[in-house]
């Protein structure tokens, strides 16, 4: 295999083989597992990279080929350069809504795809806020995977429906997002379906990070400072961190930006075990939050995220669901991306820290913005203007 | 200059100048202009194209440079082959609902806010159905370009949305696109704002003609039989006709696929003139569609679109209301693409062509979906199911 295994937490190794998706020592939540390549013998320079090309680029640094016809379009989303944002002379703006699906998490998505057509597996499922269902289901229709989606019944409406209209059989649970999780878990290991919960399997991880390589190969190798991105479960955030981690490991960059994980203050289980220190262990809580996609009050992947946002010299912030809101319209006037709450908390955040002067005017920004607006309209329903105006009044305001 | 305008109608040739948007002695209906190069000494050669690469790829075929910080990302689309999509063995389906703005008209945005830059207009304007307002209003945002956007008020939720977060100016009519369009016109070109009409400017055309550039590099250049795509105005679908016969001209390509132009039943105004013959002369017509992209129940490119399709040796079709509903289901289950009703029609036509055996298995057959399902949930809103399932029914239903 060109690829190990070893557990976040104890350290130990093991060899890849089916059905296995965490230490057995440390268990389930203490015992994610990285996936660990032979970085030293793999060859790898800037001039195999394309700013164009999707994830598969990647490949000497994924743990599966390509095997479904949307590999080669999923990733090589835009990288957008502002050169004022907020006072801030360079902020790249990393915008995956769109995606196929219009979110981040086709890049898990179709790795656990492959993975499953590689392992035979007939079916494949996954537990939810909403876009990695999406992802999961649009990705394998033309599969012949049978897909089982496990999620929140309040799931927005644009989700709710890229999932009616794939054909995948939903469960759309009575209950939040993390009791979809653990019902996916109890019903889905024992019936031996393909798991897509990238905080457990650790292969998923591996097609987040080449978010971080995208935005290396785009901004030409350079250094960056500061990233920011919204977290919910901690995969997202961790991936990132990784695939930086990776390309300098490889000598392709010189640093690693410091990571800023921003989560809803109705819902910051991560930035408080953060903030209690080593050695880390979970503070599961209960909160609401209007960033569907990140309302998240037992992070699985916490342990990782802590860990590694430490290793950058990073932190974990909060927005509220106000800013969040305010932080949609801003981003939007500013930039013209409109950005789910999930992916416009990333400006909040980069807002907040800019107004308390933890940015300074040179300091190079990237903003990850990882799902689309147009996924959940409901939440700013009440924040338009509706209506219409008169033929005649448009003619006499033009006068 | 690279390229001369010529009128579709008496053929008279122009030279381009600020603010000439048609032929004066044929009028703003019949005398739209043609966007003629020097073909000859283009030097254009296959090797200069990639199949990863955007719009701006193909500038040398564009009247236009690339000014904004979106040039780049605009187009390179995804193109999926289905090798047996209601039976025919080759199906390509070229997919712009992952454009920026999530729907093919960024290809003609991005081209009006280029020219505007180097008119040096400080505003610029259109009537839209909404994709086209959506487009224009996000990827001006971030423009020093003042946004002007006519629309009906009836325009779906998610388009709106777009709107609204982007900041730009929004007179949501009480009326449809045909009055819109109308009122945009007397103001916009009265003001001498820069006018991103697609049926009227040129140079739009130029940009939209780009989906079908990408097809054939895509494609590797091979045959394809039959291109379907659906029709409301009539820009998009002469578009495609005529990036084909560029790229003919250019001994590129052997053959233009026949175009077939797929239009509501409801309002079916360019297939109603098409059929009535040559001379061609505008039906108007009055109606309604839930496909509300294409409801325009007065086209302003209907002679181009006839003529060209009318050269493609193509012809133009009807789907339903209901057939439309259903195609939205039908493709998303077989394909997972989760287009807008007035990209799910496009499948819709192709269905009914092959019910009618008018299309072959072997036929190389082409989809183009041109814009996402999420921007107008609504529509889907009493076809799906809804609820939610309790765990303890979740669990008995796997036991």
């Amino acid at each position: 295999m060109k690829y190990k295994l070893k557990c976040i937490t104890c350290e130990k190794e093991y060899e890849p083989k089916e059905d296995f998706y965490f230490c057995p020592d440390c268990g389930e939540r203490f015992g994610t597992l990285e996936v660990i390549y032979d970085y030293d013998n793999l060859n790898i320079k800037k001039e195999d990279f394309s700013k164009e090309k999707g994830m598969f680029q990647f490949e000497k640094l994924l743990p599966v080929s390509s095997h479904t016809r949307f590999d080669e379009y999923i990733g090589a989303t835009p990288l957008i350069e502002f050169n004022d944002l907020l006072g801030i002379n360079k902020v790249l703006i990393k915008y995956d809504g769109t995606n196929f699906s219009a979110s981040y998490k086709d890049r898990a998505s179709i790795i656990a795809i492959n993975k499953a057509i590689e392992e035979k597996k007939d079916t494949i499922f996954c537990a939810s806020t909403g876009n990695a269902a999406t992802s999961l289901a649009m990705l394998s229709a033309s599969t012949n995977l049978k897909t089982y989606i496990f999620v929140p019944n309040t799931i927005p409406i644009g989700k709710r429906l890229q999932l009616e209209v794939s054909g995948a059989t939903i469960l759309a649970i009575e209950g939040n997002y993390d009791r979809a999780f653990d019902l996916s878990m109890e019903i889905g290991l024992e019936k031996g379906w393909y798991l897509r919960n990238s905080a457990i399997n650790p292969y998923l991880l591996e097609g987040k990070k080449t978010g971080a390589f995208e935005v290396i190969v785009q901004n030409n190798y350079e250094d960056i400072d500061y990233l920011f991105v919204s977290v919910g479960d901690g995969t997202v955030v961790s991936a990132l961190y990784k695939g930086f981690y990776e390309f300098k490991k490889l000598n392709l960059i010189n640093k690693i930006p410091k990571i800023i994980g921003v989560q809803s203050e109705g819902l910051d289980a991560v930035k408080r075990t953060f903030e209690k220190g080593r050695p880390y262990t979970p503070v599961d809580i209960e909160g609401t939050t209007i960033a569907d996609s990140i309302a998240v009050g037992m992070p699985r992947d916490v342990i990782k995220a802590c860990k590694y946002v430490e290793a950058s010299n990073g932190k974990f912030i909060t927005v509220s669901d106000i800013k969040i809101k305010e932080a949609i319209f801003e981003l939007g006037k500013s930039t013209g991306i409109f950005a789910e709450p999930a992916g416009a908390i990333t400006y909040g955040g980069f807002k907040k820290m800019v107004e308390l002067n933890e940015i300074n005017k040179n300091d190079k920004v990237c903003l990850v913005i990882t799902g689309n607006g147009l996924k959940d309209p409901d939440v700013l329903k009440n924040d338009i203007e509706n209506g219409f105006i008169e033929i005649d009044e448009v003619r006499r305001r033009f006068k």
